[in-house]
């Protein structure tokens, strides 16, 4: 399969990277053509690497992920172009964290969600948002935590996130251990769980934790 | 041990119910004093269940349990009075999530939370957030759900926490089930997990769930 990876970031990076490895050709997207750190990964992630623009990488991809923080995605996106998006699954890892003045802050948050937002602007595009719950070596190794630790699909196109569990599945982790939310409204709560996933962080002092849900029945 | 149990709903009889199992002595406090939920609680929940005003519970409670809902809290403390309150432990498991116009909505959320604002607004309370992540049947009964599964502590005063975590060992958390998240700031990444926690509920039809938290390390 053909995918457009956005962002240059260690998600992006490390996200491309296994799919690659995968045997899987990808186009590793960013703002401009040259940009270092998707030459420098494009030629030394393996034979299906490539680096491009935004609109590079969308027009190259069946799939498209959007590996790009949250507070920047739909800029990217607009980059990549609608009729580069259109018909196709776009996976959105993204959060919309940033540290401002020293605090953690999310936004937008509660009566809104990134997930939504993309949906909202990329009508056309069957947007599924998954994987944003765990560090980006979670998502491509789930493995490295023990246990059998959930992740979260939601999304408004049933098919779509199919596709999106396949995918897990290659990534590592079992339909079982995928939680299909409903649809992109869900993009709210695992967005929010992020400050507890930060607290946690700061705890461990690493980001190799997972949640699993329990359940009586 | 006296508490005070601040609220009638299925949350405050449930967590009072139990710490009279537990042997403790408990009066559940209300805007009334003749509220008949509280009445009938006291009535057959043991020897050691009193009903009573807000006032009255706080008055009588060496420990403070805000069991209201967290849209109400601050009114419910104000009714039980600062003077009541101050120095004693205040246990807040509550969150404040409300149903508007068929959307669930979470107010305060993100830049602030019930926990911080009760802290604030008594700020002689030993404030401690726990307990709000799960049903209140888990909350006393932890075993209801399998596995190893968490709860939360925060709050600024350690010694208030370790009283707080003594009691989660009564409800039957043992000690490394409890996660401490440090100060009252966390209440905000607590209460953001309901939207997610809700989500749950919605897909497995029932409350007997909770997240075990998995780590490499």
């Amino acid at each position: 399969m053909r995918y457009a990876v956005l962002g240059t970031g260690e998600v992006g990076r490390t996200l491309g990277g296994r799919l690659v490895q995968l045997g899987h050709e990808v186009t590793l997207g960013s703002r401009t053509r040259d940009n270092p750190a998707a030459v420098e990964w494009a030629a030394g992630a393996g034979a299906g690497a490539h680096a491009g623009t935004f609109a590079d990488a969308a027009a190259f991809g069946e799939v498209v992920v959007n590996a790009v923080g949250g507070r920047v995605a739909l800029a990217a996106l607009e980059a990549a172009g609608a009729g580069n998006l259109g018909g196709k699954v776009l996976v959105d890892v993204s959060n919309p964290l940033a540290f401002e003045e020293g605090e953690l802050r999310l936004s937008p948050v509660e009566s809104d969600s990134v997930g939504e937002q993309i949906q909202r602007a990329f009508p056309h595009a069957r947007v599924v948002k998954t994987l944003n719950t765990v560090n980006c070596r979670v998502m491509v190794e789930p493995a490295r935590v023990p246990g059998g630790h959930h992740v979260f699909v939601c999304g408004d196109d049933p098919g779509a996130k199919e596709q999106v569990t396949a995918l897990l599945g290659e990534f590592g982790w079992p339909a079982d251990r995928v939680l299909d939310l409903g649809g992109i409204r869900a993009a709210r709560a695992v967005e929010m769980w992020l400050p507890l996933w930060v607290g946690l962080l700061q705890k461990f002092g690493h980001a190799e934790f997972n949640l699993e849900v329990r359940r009586a029945r």
